[in-house]
């Protein structure tokens, strides 16, 4: 069922100075940032080749990362997102398997515009994880 | 500078029992445990396709993932490691660039019997960060 690992997600405190590090120290490609107010975060993507890393820093009041921060300020990583063929088999072998989807265990459209879910990191060995509909 | 991403490493407090979750929850191939005496961990990988997971069980006393399952005993996301051509040079260009580069600054034998060496979290938005010579 799990497919390729399509994003590590760290959460950082200031995009700015964290694209910074990953362009001028880490010598990476870094995009500009992308705002999404939906989703109550603004992201860069860096390609490291075979997969992306997607940096978080919180939008707007609410955000579902501010929690995070607040106990991590300086940052942290938040989830891993793995790509599955079919999201709605895999939410409900998932469920069946005991493991909890977060939400109304609805998809919803994640920052590439695909359909996403997230699991409950307490069954996963503290591990939040993000499938997208590949 | 920054190659591929070589894996992401999660700490977990039992390693059957992540496998277990691993392998029939999410329906991936994990390998057999390994033990690495010489880095206080017993590891096991999973091939996501495009890169692995690594699972993580403290092995012996003074394991250097102790510490982190203490602070989180369910388990958490510990690192990631990025491939390099140059190991050496790429430590160079980061302590030039300010960045501190963890133990005595010389490359150890990783699990994958390869040079690596380890970034200090603080310096890269509390994320862990494992070089290993591609």
């Amino acid at each position: 069922m799990l497919g390729r690992l399509n994003h590590v997600a760290i959460a950082v405190p200031d995009l700015a100075a964290a694209s910074a590090v990953y362009r001028d120290t880490l010598g990476a490609r870094v995009t500009e940032p992308q705002a999404l107010p939906e989703h109550g975060v603004t992201v860069v993507f860096i390609d490291v080749g075979n997969t992306k890393i997607e940096l978080l820093e919180p939008l707007g009041e609410g955000s579902p990362i501010a929690a995070f921060l607040a106990k991590s300020p300086s940052g942290g990583m938040h989830h891993v997102c793995y790509e599955v063929d079919d999201i709605l088999a895999a939410r409900d072998h998932l469920k069946a398997s005991g493991a909890r989807v977060l939400g109304d265990g609805n998809p919803k459209t994640g920052a590439h515009g695909k359909p996403v879910l997230f699991l409950h990191p307490k069954d996963f060995q503290g591990t939040l994880v993000e499938l997208e509909q590949a």
